[in-house]
Formats: structure tokens, C-alpha cells, sequence
């Protein structure tokens, strides 16, 4: 036992809050605002909070770390902590990824990560320590401030990257202010922000409504209107005899809804098809799945089978340019249905309010008796062989293919903005692994901190091995005018530091930095090379070094150059047994590029988006 | 001669830009919309451009690379790009910063430096490239968009932290606005967001208006006010019968007076102080300079004098919690007369619209017959000797007047918010330094990129040596709760990687990395040490090496553990030339503080801002 009263006096802070924590859930009376929010976000299964300590979210850090079930992650900056978030919300589907930070400096930080989220459609509450009620009242010249006493700046900026704003400004709404910010989050896939006071976090409040658990269930569809969908879609689909095509997208995993999907497809036998963004929504062992379709950019097999359907079922759709092959869809409206979140479109016909939450389950009842018509349509197994090269060189044709030996049942699968995302599409993965990527927002350096999120995540739900493909990947497309950009390195640049955090976690990443030295492809397309595109040359071999507190942890590096120098990695049972963190530096040719991108150059180059208007 | 096509077309192109650049200067008739806004940044000589690259930008910055003026200094993220262009705008007065950033994404990740700007009043042009005019216009899904077809939620963001936002929509009004964005930035010493958009870039508007340059002085004055104005000044002095203090602070620097005001000390002969934000806006070895002033935390001497003077004559006045010793100042209104840049404050009275830039030269020729009288009241010099303790161990009481022999004239100081800000408020400076430091916004990890963008301001006019103080510095101090974070090393973990974009541009600045090992002083306060105060453990020395490209840069680390070490390296010419960039990390005490912070403990400690609201 310690004799000395401040350690004592430690552990009795930390015990009483350890209490107030436990009475609450047997239904104690009293609770601080603070711990309600923690309580409510444990009941969720938001277990790891992410963020930067930072004078006005203190106190309520103290409570965060005292809590039983919540981890304090603790980033290297505001940025990757909501990238973290971000990645977290993404694999622990059901729950929501959270982000702390400290008032202006902190919070606008985080601010474009936030924004990815809510492009995204990815749940990430932020939660953001504020000055005390009083200084919100008097608006003295503190630091954090502008100087000209508008403290309600950085909500009005926030506030264009939120579903809702949750600003706790006294006990008697700080509740349910508490439970609304969470449960829109949640049901609506989208960023909330919530300030906390300073003078309110140890404020306390009834824990009365913590005994009954909050919804994550969206709100039912109105009935008539989902009676005629449903007969309308009915209808449809007899029509088409048969000849029905499903295409699954990003939503069906921001809305949850990957279980009603997989049944609605096994009773009804259509064939299957995922976009880039909706790959891995379902499994690519499923014998009805046919491969990645990406409008123009899709191998000609495919793109037939999708677009010669009589009747096309889009499911969660989000037609960003990326994931879309440029907007270059060739699915007429009269023979398209979509099915989103909030509405149903078919054909020209909008019925809002008919989520496909509730409808998916009535229609796989409606259409199971369609199963031996559907079943007619033959689909090709997505297969996608190692092609046989004379090389020693790593190609992208060569590469994504070989490296699908590595992926197991279960595994996450990380790509970056650019190649990453591109080659990966080429790779049939294995059967329950989750694909994470960014293709709308597509903030370069998203990858890394996405990954420790999604590693954190994965290890709460027994996921343990995470792979993440960086770098390279920056190959930007604009819209219309190809630029290649290689800012493969700067990915690294703009989010190293948190390999730091994914080391202190003890967390055991794959890290794949695709490497292509320091030219530019650009003159592939531009005809010369751009100093803007050149950035510092790191000795990538020494940042696990940098970051392993002198070898506290265990990390190793590896460079391959070769195919020969892959594939030893990749039938290393050491390797591949993923038991530490570990990097690799591959080198490829700064000409290469995976199918889907070479595709896009050949259909789209000579297109200048910086054509001057006369 | 290269007979490849490819580099032939590159110079073509590359001359062809130089041509319409030098024909603008010439007063030819037509230039594009790009070189016109470039040509108006080096008229005023902002020749560094910082930023990141991004699709949206491109065209854009292949002008930027072409001109014969322009540098593109190219950063690891937007955050480090934005601190930079404020860094470089604070030490080339009279010029601005400017930041170039993509849509969405990147500017986004700029926006904490741009608010600290505003906070802080550094004028930073922050310029986004945008989508084409018919892009905007017809808002597709395009990459870096909210999904939803909001293109201006980045602009409205955005002006929260502006003084003006220029849209570039159109041909016809694209010189002006950009004429105006570039003046309203400099005269109003605050941030303008300026979008391009692709399609714009390279169209041709005349060149005329360059002929005449933009002026960056601000609106005179009303003359009958401002006649009022030195009236009852000079009838103020007068009744003080010489018995007159100056206070300078941060706008002399912001609202480039510190001329008028050296010459208003001068003819006058009245003492002068500093605040931390004002220290060396006047030479600190000049003979009428008395020392820093801070409220309540100056030390009794110089507290006395400043606070009993019959009159005091705040210039530039930032009366922000950190800069006057958490709202300490002892000075009754009915003894005080204020000089800002857009108003002056005489006791109770407001004079809107009389700034001192027009004001100062004025009232100096009123008030020089005074000399005699004012030269009356002693000045002790504000001098700092070198402790004499007996342990090894490195303190602040030792350190900050030891490291004062580094100095040189000319140098400029960098130092991060915290203990750095305070202790360098010991240390009599050389004349001719500045000094810069972030005392309002407090954004952690602003240093390192503010240090960048001073280096590269300060060897354009002739000031070579850089000498940053990072780490420790995270101090955090909140308003009544004093809480003091060890983030010192999350300092660096915030930025660090913009080390290699320093080293990049063959700069050499001096960095100190004050290091006190990962254990919170907050247990001084608190009575426990907190988890989320711990952060990851890097191996320090390896950071220079992992970014100087194979030692293609000449980079050298230290270590100080003791009193000796530290003055062995003061004491070294090799070190002290400065001819390489060099790390030193210093060891000192956790529960160590400079003077300033040390008082504010004391005068503070027991109020708790996080008590709770009953």
C-alpha cells in the first residue's frame, strides 16, 4: 500500500467516478453530463475515443480515462484523429466512431476529416471542449479565441459538416441534447458536432433515461407508399422475366443494411455486381457475384452482362465521378430501380420516405418466387489469375493479383487515394473481409489514420489482421482532365506520425508503401516534369526505427524490388502471420498503372479542364 | 540540343509564360488571370508560394513554377503550408503570405492556420483552386464534394475566418477582385480567400491595371477627428508633467508602425515597455526600453513603474488572456490612451476611424518639446545575468539568460506556445531581432511551420539565422484553471515532418527541442499524472536522418543533459555559425517552469474552471 496521499488520493478520484460510472447502469439517480455521454456511447459499443488532450476538454478526459469500457487513443494530431474516427465507425457498423478536441485550434484541425465523414456517410461524433457558460456569456479575449469575441465561429464553420449540432448550455436539456446528437449520427450516417463546457462536464444530471437503450434503427416507412413500391417493383421485375441485374454500393454498408442485401440475394438468385465504393458489401465468394462494375472503366465481359440487363436494381448508390468511371453509367432510367436510405426511385417515379432498411426484407418475400427465372443468367466467377510475365519488374498488373494470396477470411483491407484504390479492384477478395477506401473525398493521407481506427475496431470484433496499401495511390484524376500527380510520398508525409499511435496500440498493420521514386508520370500525360510534383526524398527504413521507443516494440521493414522479392514476403509464414508491425517499400515503374486508370487515359486524354474561356 | 519533342515542348511552353510574364511588366496588353494574380504578389514580394499540390490547382501552379519571381515552396500537408505563409508574413512586413491549397480537401486542412491568422492579424492570401465555372454552375458528384451539390458549404466555412472572401466567377472582374483581395489582406493585416477555378487560370484579361501599383497603406484619416485627437492628447501629456509610460504590443508589428513608432520614442524620450506579443517591436537595447510588462505576472520593479506613471499610452494594444497576464493590467482607464489602427481610445472616449499609422508622425512633431520632462523619469535597463546554481541540472532560471549569448543581431526567434513563450520574456534580445511567437491563437505545433516560412522571409531581406524553440512550450495554461499539459513532444509529433521540407530548401535554423521526458507536471497541480498527458516515445536523433535524403543534406543532432553540455554547444563557433541545420535536445525537470508561468501558479491555484454548475 503507498504511503504517499497523492497517489492515494488518485485512486480514490478514480474509484468514484468508477462508481458513479456503475451506478448508473443499475439505475442510480444522479450522474455527471459528462459520464451520461461516456455511458451512452459505451451502450453503443464506442469503446475507443479518439483525439488531442488540450485545455478546455480536460476534465472531461479525466472522466474518459477513468472509464471502464471507453480507451482513450490519444492521436498525434486533430487530423489523423478524426481519419481514426472515421475508419473506426466504418468496420464497428451499429456504432459510431468518436473524435475529442479542445476548442478552435483543436476542432478546426479535425475539420476536413469531419467533412470526409459527412461525404462519406460515415457516423463520427465530434465532441468538442468548450470555455465555461460564463465565457460563452462575456466573451472575454481568451486564447483559442479571434480576438473579436465571436465564440460561435467555429460551430457556424462546423456547421456546413454536420446532420446536427448539439450544444450542451445547461443541465435541464443536456440529456437529451446528448441522446438526439447520437442517435441522429447514427441513423443518419453523418457527423454530429456536441460542445461540452468546461464549468458543465462534472455538472450532474438524472441517469433515469440510461435504462432504456438508444434506437439505431431508422425511422419505418410510411406503409401505403411502401405497398406500392413494393407492388411496383413486383411488377417490374416479372416484366423483365428474369433478365435482372443487382449493382451494390457504398450505402449498404454506411446504412447497415449488408444482411437484408445478402438475403434478398440468395432468395431471389439475381445476379450481383459491387461498385468500387460498394466492394466487399458482399462476399466475393458468393457465387452470383460477377466483379466490380465502373461504367466505361469496366472489362467489356462485365460491362455487357450489367448493361444489357432488361432491369437494373441499384442498391445504396452513390454516383461520385470516381465511382462512377467519370459519370459514365449506360443505364437508362426506364430500365433502372434505385433503393437508398430515404427514398426509392423508380424509373422517374421518386417515393421519399421508402428506405430500403424496412422494404428489403418485404421484397426478398415478394420476389423469392422469381429464383429459378433469375437463376438462368449465367455469371461468371470473378477470377482474376497472376499473369505470367517475363520481367523482373513489380508491375500493377502483376502485383494486385499476387499479393490476393495474402488476404484471408476476415481480414480489412485499407486503400488509399489512387493506384491503391484502382489496382484492389482487380483482386476478388475473400469471403467476410471489409475493403476500406475514400473514393469521394479522397483526402490524400486519410489512409493511415483510417487504418489505426479500423485496426482498433477490428480487434473488438476479432478482425485482427489489417492491411493497408499507401502511396502511390495519389495518382489524382481530375474531372475530364487527366493529371497524374505522383504524391505517392507526400501520402506518407501528411500522416506518418500516426504509425507512431498504431505502434503504442500495439497494433500489428501490414503496411504496403507502393513506391515509385520521385518522378513524375505526369509527363506521360503533360509532356513534362513538374517541380511541384517532386517532393523530399525519406529514409522509409527508419521510420519504424523513429517510432519503436528503442525497440520496445517489435517492427520490421522490409524493401522488395523484385517479383521474386514479393513473393518470398508473401510465402513467408513469418510475414504473413502478421504478429508485429510491419513495412514494405515496394518499387514500381513511375509509368505503371492498374487497369481501371489506363482505361480512363486511353478514354479521356486531350481533355483540358484548364482550357482558358474566351 | 535534345532532339526528344517531349522537352522541347517543355521549353516552349516554359518561355512562352516568361514572355507574357515580362510583357505585363512592359505594360503589354493581355496576360492571364493567373500571371495577373502572380504578377501582383511578387510587385509586393510575396516570391514564396506555399501550399499543396491537388487537381484543382494544377494549372495554376505550372504558372507559379514558370515565373521568374515565384518560388513554390511545396509543403507536407496544408495545416504545416498555412502556418508557413503566416510565418513568412510576420517577418516581411509590408508583403503577406500566401497559400495555395486544392477544393475541399486541402484548403479545408489549412483552416486552423488561416484562423490563427485572422486571430492574430497576419495578412495570409489563402488561394483554392476551384472546379470550372460550369462545374460550379451544374454541380456533379465530382471528388472533394459534400455528395449533396453544396459547393459554396467550403466558402461559407472559409468565412468565418476571412476579412474578405473574392470569388473569382468571370473574366470582366477578375482584376479588380483580385486587387482587392490582395490590398484589403496587407492594409487590413488579415486573412482573404481567393478561389480560382480551372477553367479560368489561363484566361486572358488586359494587363493595364499592373502598371499602376496596389498600395498597401491604410485609408487617412478624417481630419477634423483626428486634429481632436492630438489636441487632447497633447493636453493629457501636459497635465502628466512628463510622467508617461509607452506600452507597445503586437499591432506596431501587425500594422507595420514600429518606424513611427521608433521615432515617436525617440523625439518624445518617454519609457517604454513591451508585451510578450510587442516584445522587440522596439530595439531592447535601446536606453528608454524598460522590459516586458504582463499584468499582474511582471516582476515589482517594472510593475511599479509602468502601473504608477500619471499617464500610459498602450500602442497596438492585444489584450488577450496570455499577453496581459490573464486580464492583470493595474492601469485605470482614467489614466490611459490607446493607439490602434483603426480607432484611438483616449481615457472614456472612442475616436473611430483615427488610426496610428497617419496618427504617430503627427503627434510626435506635437509632443518632442517634451523631451526634457520626460527624460526625467529613470529607466533601469532591462538586463537578465546568467544564475549562478549549483546543480548540473538545466532550468529555465538558467537556461533562458544562458542561451541569450546565441543571440546576434538580426537573428529571428521562433518559439512555441508555452514555456518557450514565457521564457523568452527573460531574455534581453539583440537589437534588430524578431521575435515570433503565437500568444493568442495557441495552436500547438504552429511553430515548425511558422519557422519554415520565417526562414525563408528572413533570407530574402538579408537575416540568415533562425533559432526555434519547440517542445515543453505546450505549457497549456486555461483561463482560472490552471492546468499544465505535458504535450511538449506532441509538438513535434503535430508538425515534425515539415523538418524535411526545411531541410529541402537548404535553410539551417537552430532548433531547441526542450524535452522533459514524458511525465506530467500537471501532478504539481492535479496531484495525479494523467494517460492521455502520455504520448509515444521517438527516437529524436533519428529524425533529421530519416528526411536528409541519404545525407545528400548536412544535418547535425545534440543532446544536453547538463548545464556544461549546453554551454560547450553556446560556447562552439561551428554550432553557433549556423552554416547546417542542427537539433538539440535539452533535458530538463518536469516540474521546472520560467518565472512568468511559476507566478501565475501562485497567483491562481485552487480555482478550478471545471467545477461544477449546481
Amino acid at each position: 500500500m503507498s504511503s504517499d496521499p497523492e497517489i492515494l488520493q488518485g485512486e480514490i478520484d478514480r474509484l468514484r467516478l468508477q462508481v458513479e460510472s456503475l451506478q448508473a447502469k443499475s439505475g442510480a439517480k444522479s450522474i455527471s453530463i459528462g459520464n451520461y455521454l461516456l455511458t451512452r456511447l459505451a451502450q453503443l459499443g464506442a469503446t475507443s475515443m479518439f483525439g488531442v488532450p488540450g485545455d478546455f476538454n480536460l476534465g472531461f478526459l479525466d472522466l474518459v480515462e477513468d472509464h471502464p469500457e471507453i480507451d482513450w487513443v490519444g492521436n498525434c494530431n486533430e487530423l489523423n484523429a478524426a481519419y481514426a474516427a472515421d475508419g473506426y465507425a466504418r468496420i464497428k457498423e451499429g456504432s459510431l466512431g468518436v473524435v475529442t478536441t479542445t476548442f478552435g485550434v483543436g476542432e478546426l484541425s479535425a475539420i476536413n476529416g469531419i467533412a470526409g465523414a459527412f461525404s462519406e456517410m460515415v457516423p463520427v461524433l465530434h465532441i468538442v471542449g468548450v470555455p465555461s457558460t460564463t465565457q460563452q456569456k462575456n466573451k472575454p479575449i481568451l486564447h483559442h479565441t479571434l480576438g473579436d469575441g465571436r465564440y460561435d465561429a467555429y460551430l457556424k464553420a462546423a456547421s456546413q459538416f454536420t446532420i446536427f449540432n448539439a450544444e450542451i448550455k445547461d443541465k435541464p436539456s443536456a440529456a437529451q441534447l446528448i441522446d438526439q446528437a447520437i442517435t441522429t449520427c447514427i441513423t443518419r450516417a453523418r457527423p454530429v458536432y456536441l460542445t461540452l463546457p468546461t464549468d458543465l462536464v462534472l455538472a450532474e444530471v438524472s441517469s433515469e433515461p440510461l435504462n432504456i437503450p438508444l434506437s439505431n434503427a431508422p425511422s419505418p416507412n410510411p406503409s401505403p407508399e411502401e405497398e406500392f413500391v413494393l407492388e411496383t417493383i413486383q411488377q417490374r421485375v416479372k416484366e423483365a422475366e428474369g433478365d435482372v441485374v443487382v449493382i451494390i454500393d457504398a450505402c449498404v454498408m454506411r446504412h447497415r443494411v449488408r444482411t437484408e442485401v445478402q438475403d434478398f440475394l440468395k432468395q431471389t438468385g439475381f445476379p450481383v455486381y459491387a461498385t468500387p465504393m460498394g466492394k466487399t458489401a458482399i462476399n466475393e465468394n458468393y457465387t452470383r457475384y460477377g466483379g466490380v462494375y465502373i461504367g466505361s472503366l469496366t472489362p467489356a465481359a462485365i460491362k455487357d452482362r450489367v448493361e444489357h440487363a432488361k432491369l437494373i436494381i441499384s442498391i445504396g448508390s452513390l454516383a461520385s465521378d470516381f465511382n462512377t468511371g467519370n459519370f459514365s453509367y449506360n443505364i437508362p432510367t426506364r430500365r433502372h430501380i434505385e433503393l437508398h436510405s430515404t427514398y426509392t426511385q423508380i424509373q422517374y417515379a421518386h417515393f421519399d420516405g421508402v428506405g430500403m432498411k424496412q422494404l428489403l426484407p418485404k421484397l426478398t418475400e415478394k420476389l423469392s418466387s422469381l429464383h429459378a427465372v433469375a437463376s438462368k443468367l449465367e455469371v461468371p466467377k470473378f477470377v482474376k489469375p497472376v499473369p505470367d510475365e517475363s520481367t523482373d519488374t513489380i508491375t500493377h498488373a502483376w502485383f494486385w493479383p499476387r499479393v490476393a494470396s495474402l488476404f484471408r477470411p476476415n481480414d480489412i483491407i485499407v486503400t488509399e487515394t489512387g493506384t491503391s484504390n484502382f489496382g484492389i479492384l482487380d483482386v476478388p477478395l475473400p469471403e467476410n473481409t471489409i475493403l476500406v477506401n475514400q473514393i469521394l473525398w479522397g483526402s490524400i493521407g486519410w489512409s493511415v489514420g483510417s487504418c489505426l481506427g479500423a485496426a482498433l475496431a477490428g480487434k473488438a470484433i476479432g478482425r485482427d489482421r489489417v492491411i493497408l496499401f499507401v502511396g502511390d495511390g495519389s495518382l489524382y484524376i481530375s474531372y475530364l482532365y487527366l493529371n497524374i500527380l505522383r504524391i505517392d510520398l507526400s501520402n506518407r508525409q501528411l500522416t506518418v506520425q500516426e504509425i507512431s499511435t498504431i505502434i503504442k496500440k500495439s497494433l500489428k498493420p501490414i503496411i504496403f508503401v507502393i513506391n515509385n521514386k520521385g518522378y513524375s508520370v505526369e509527363k506521360f500525360i503533360h509532356g513534362k516534369q513538374r517541380r511541384y510534383n517532386d517532393i523530399s526524398q525519406w529514409n522509409y527504413k527508419k521510420i519504424l526505427e523513429t517510432f519503436n521507443d528503442d525497440d520496445k516494440f517489435e517492427t520490421a521493414s522490409y524493401s522488395a524490388r523484385t517479383k521474386q522479392e514479393v513473393s518470398a514476403l508473401l510465402d513467408s509464414p513469418s510475414f504473413t502471420s502478421a504478429n508485429k508491425i510491419q513495412l514494405v517499400d515496394i518499387s514500381m515503374e513511375a509509368l505503371d498503372a492498374p487497369y481501371a486508370l489506363q482505361k480512363q487515359f486511353e478514354l479521356s486524354g486531350g481533355t483540358d479542364v484548364y482550357a482558358p474561356v474566351q
